[in-house]
């Protein structure tokens, strides 16, 4: 079962790493990080390089593929990129995204009217490319299922992992990366981060 | 500040990835993936490979460290490696692990008679080495944190940005990555997980 993740220059690390963590552990995974190039890709802060083995040529037809966000994102949305990514959806058996990741699926035509979801920052852009953004953790259309942003990716991966091997399994995998979350504090998504910690990111990204 | 992340060969991507891109955010950090040799480091299954910017020698002394865990922990136990950790803890402001990381600072003589945690899977091994184990999400003493199995990590670092920069600042970094779990099982501990899943999990290990 070949798992095509996906690498672009100024990706966001956990976006998918945390979904490899969970889909490399089913049985019979042949998980493969790819890019337009091989070798090592930079991410958005520019301190992490993750290496790609393969080229998207080399990985035509995955049977799952994973396309993380970052700030790189629009950056990525070149013809031969959207190109593989429509070519690897019409064979695959699940396309998945996080983060901003579905700006590029959106941008390979694949959401079109659909609903679907995001990082909560890119709702906009992604309605301007033709999909219906929806706050949820994650959306699964058919075989499409997008994850909110970063670290919602873990929970689609969880609940991908039970569709494709059963809810044993995946709750085995699980286990394995004790996904038991305590977070110490409750700011995870616009709803629920008090407004100094909103007012401080943007001060964090403004400089 | 110096941040320095432990690579060595078959760590778990995640037990790093995560922190990461929690503490990378943080004003001021000035993130190192670190390794004995500089280059890619591959990953406990073998297929994924995060590169060493700068060997143990040429971060001697970062402000905080963060050890990962997975399969080659035991092997990554050399004298070198050791004596790098004992080194860069005596003038370390934050000594951090993750998973069974905390067997690397317990070889390193850190943990001596000190309550701690690790991977579920590990406590004997932990004790062994002389610490005292305790199945917690992150347990802190002093200025050393150890954290539980893979996942625990991004708790962990969310936590630590709070003690470094202030809780609003840990907000927005949750807030920016999107921490809002909502995993679709409950079965992250050793207490929640399902017979069924304990024994798929044991066996997937085994073959």
């Amino acid at each position: 079962m070949q798992i095509a993740f996906l690498l672009y220059p100024r990706f966001t690390a956990l976006d998918i790493v945390g979904p490899y963590d969970v889909l490399s552990r089913l049985p019979g995974a042949e998980p493969w990080f790819v890019a337009k190039e091989s070798g090592p890709v930079r991410n958005d802060n520019g301190r992490l390089q993750l290496v790609a083995e393969k080229t998207l040529d080399e990985v035509p037809s995955p049977e799952i593929l994973v396309v993380p966000g970052g700030s790189g994102t629009t950056d990525a949305a070149d013809e031969a990129t959207l190109r593989w990514i429509r070519n690897a959806h019409a064979t695959s058996t699940w396309t998945t995204s996080v983060c901003t990741g579905s700006l590029l699926l959106a941008g390979a035509g694949l959401l079109d009217g659909q609903t679907a979801t995001s990082h909560w920052s890119a709702e906009e852009q992604l309605e301007a490319l033709g999909a219906i953004y929806r706050a949820e953790r994650f959306i699964r259309v058919g075989k499409l299922i997008t994850a909110a942003g970063v670290s919602a990716g873990i929970d689609m991966a969880l609940y991908l992992a039970g569709e494709i091997a059963g809810p044993t399994t995946a709750q085995a995998i699980q286990l394995l990366i004790e996904y038991d979350p305590q977070p110490p504090y409750d700011a995870g998504s616009m709803a629920k981060a008090p407004p100094d910690a909103v007012k401080t990111l943007q001060q964090m990204f403004n400089t």
